[in-house]
Parts: C-alpha cells; sequence; structure tokens
C-alpha cells in the first residue's frame, strides 16, 4: 500500500506508523463488519464531542440511528463533519522496555457528514441492518418496527468515501534492539471475546426456549 | 442521582436514558479504570476527528501520550476542546421487537483540554501508570524509558473536571409491553473479555519464562 499513498486524502493518511494503515475498501469493511460500536464525534457548537453508538454497514453506506428528540441526531442531520471510528482490540504487547508496550488493534475511521435517510424502504433495510449485525437472523424471529417506533426514530446514513483502516499486530518492536538481551519476557496476550450463557429476560414467559439465532450465534466468534 | 440533574453542566448531562447518567466520581472512575482504550475526539480546523488511544488516569487527571510528531498530539497541546470517551461492552440486549434491541455497556465521557506535562517526575509516573495499566506489576519488571524515549514523548493531562459516566444495564425494555406475549426469547447474551495464552515474541532469548506479571494477569477478569 505504501506506494499508493500520495493519493490517500489527507485526513485518512495514515502518519504515525503509515506501515500500520490500509485504505482499501475491503480491509476498511472488514473492520466496520467485525466491529459492535462505533464512537462517532462530531463538533456541536464549540465542543468536540464522542459519543458510542450502535452502527452497522450496509454497501457504501454507514447507518447509525437515534431518537428524534436525540440533540446528537439533531446536530448529525444538520450536517456537522463528522467521524466514525471502530476499534477492536486483540492483545497486549508486552515489550522488555516500558515505551514500546502496546496494543494489537484493529481499527477504522471514516470522515463525512450524515443525512437523514427518508426513504421507507432504505430505513427498514438500516432496522434489519442494525437488528442483524447485533445477532445474525434476529431480523426473521422479531416484531418489525410499526408506525409509531419509525416515526420515532431517525436514521442517518454517511457514504464511506474518505476512511482508512490501521492494524497493530504481532509482537513487540525490540526484538531486534538491545533490550532483546534483557531477562524480560516479552511477547503478546490474547485478549478474546466470547459469549456467555443466554440469560432470560425476567418476563419471559414459560416454556420459550432460547431462539435459533442465538443458538446459532454461541457456536460462532463474537464481534469486536 | 434524579435529583441532582439540574446541577449537572449541561454538556456532559445525559439526555437520552436520563436514568442511566451517573455523575458521581466512583461510577466515572470506575469506568475509566476498567477501560483499556479510549476514543479521543478534537476539533482540527473544520474536522470532527476520533481516535483510539490507550490512557490511564491517576487521581484528577486523564492521561494520554504520543510521538511529539504526531498531529493529534500538537492540536491537543495547543489546547483543542476534546472529549474522552470509554465505553466497555457488556452483552446483547434481544428484546422481542426490533426496535427494543439494544446492548449493554458502560461508558464514561469526559470534557475538557489537554495540557502538556512538562514536569519530569509527573511525566515518569504517567508511564508508570499507563504500563500498569495495560498490565499490573510490569513496570518493576520492564526498562524505565531513557532520556531518547523521554524526549520522543509527549505526555498530556486533562483534568476531570466534567464528566459523565452511562451505564445501561439488565434486560430489554419490553418485559411490561404487549409484545412479552409474543413467542420470541428475549433477553441478554452477556460479551465476555478474557485472555489467550501468551504468545512469546519470536526474538525472545531461550529459557525465559513469562513473567510474574502475566501469570497473575490470567487469574484476573481482563480490562474492557
Amino acid at each position: 500500500m505504501a506506494g499508493k499513498r500520495h493519493q490517500v486524502p489527507s485526513r485518512v493518511r495514515v502518519r504515525r506508523g503509515p506501515k500500520k494503515g490500509r485504505y482499501d475498501r475491503a480491509s476498511i469493511d472488514d473492520v466496520l463488519d467485525r466491529g459492535l460500536l462505533a464512537h462517532v464525534a462530531f463538533a456541536d457548537g464549540g465542543d468536540a464531542v464522542c459519543i458510542p453508538m450502535l452502527y452497522a454497514r450496509v454497501g457504501d453506506r454507514i447507518y447509525i440511528h437515534g431518537s428524534t428528540k436525540s440533540r446528537a441526531v439533531r446536530v448529525l442531520a444538520d450536517g456537522a463533519l463528522a467521524c466514525v471510528t471502530v476499534t477492536i482490540v486483540n492483545g497486549l504487547v508486552l515489550a522488555r522496555s516500558a515505551f514500546e508496550h502496546s496494543a494489537n488493534y484493529d481499527s477504522a475511521m471514516a470522515f463525512g457528514t450524515f443525512t437523514l435517510v427518508e426513504d421507507a424502504d432504505e430505513r427498514m433495510r438500516a432496522f434489519e441492518a442494525f437488528t442483524e449485525k447485533l445477532l445474525p437472523g434476529r431480523w426473521d424471529e422479531v416484531r418489525r418496527p410499526d408506525a409509531t417506533e419509525l416515526k420515532a426514530t431517525e436514521i442517518l446514513a454517511m457514504e464511506i468515501d474518505e476512511a482508512s483502516a490501521k492494524v497493530r499486530a504481532g509482537p513487540p518492536d525490540d526484538d531486534d534492539s538491545p533490550d532483546a538481551e534483557r531477562d524480560t519476557w516479552a511477547g503478546v496476550v490474547p485478549i478474546v471475546r466470547s459469549y456467555g450463557s443466554p440469560e432470560a429476560s425476567p418476563g419471559l414467559r414459560p416454556g420459550i426456549g432460547v431462539s435459533e439465532s442465538v443458538r446459532r450465534l454461541l457456536t460462532r466468534d463474537p464481534p469486536g
């Protein structure tokens, strides 16, 4: 990728650790699709605000949603410049020196502005994508949004046209340094995510077994 | 906490789901201390930027660090208004309706500006805090930063004086709705983090066993 860096727009170019940067859509989409939560930053008046939000990618768009009463939704729908960042931490990087300690992670960052999605079909597809991202197969098991819920919810979309991914993987960087002569253990301790046992809602009617979607989920790797 | 909400500064007040808001330092510090990674948002020129960063809390301050050559460090050190958000996802919230699907999470958000830490002792304490946050006990096992490393690194601090936490926990919200009559399983699927087996660095000298800090870590819950 290094040879293509001059074509990368300035604000998504990975400057610190440029070899960690990825600018192809497959790499970016991979992180977006594995992550569960995004941090969405925007300016609100003079302030910078950073809010954790559920999201979903469909094609070239990142969708988020929120109450029609949400200030963040209003500010974003008004065209505030936004940055969507998704980060999955994969491990502790333990070097022989304090300085070289780090974390392994996959991240993706997309810049742009959100627009309100008005089209009824696209809005419903976004609802489906949010539900399916949390739990594949869930959309077909649950009640679809009704008119009241649709009216209370704004769906916003950002085009993925200025984005990058950044990946730090592998061992610490001091294997080839004089520090490698030290007696200190160095390496990576992976951070692993898994699903715990499903906890039925207290109000669940007796005799209802765990959904098929949940059973399938428990055999898969969880999202980031 | 509801009765104290009118005293909370506007930009940290939790408006959507106000019962989820926490404004006491113990709740805020709890999230900051359990999280591993922060998302730091700030305005850079006209853009909003959101960067994942390792961090540490010491007393009333959140510390981050970066290369002296980092643009983010320069912009933050110049006094850009910043927002530090730490989010720990704890589970999938599966309701009977698509609309009520959600995630359980703990988050903390702090607003303010960063200042460069110039004091040599405080800088070294911050390095210690970064190292100890990744892996308690690690600081005493590794080589401390030397003059070259200290010169290449900026430490920045933000006072925690305008912050809030937001917590979503427990079952889906539709136990008391007509949807509870449906045949759909509802509940929470916990997301659990754990540590995998330590992976020695390829350049590790033969005969060096896993550090005591790593052995202790593997008996603990991992950070968020």
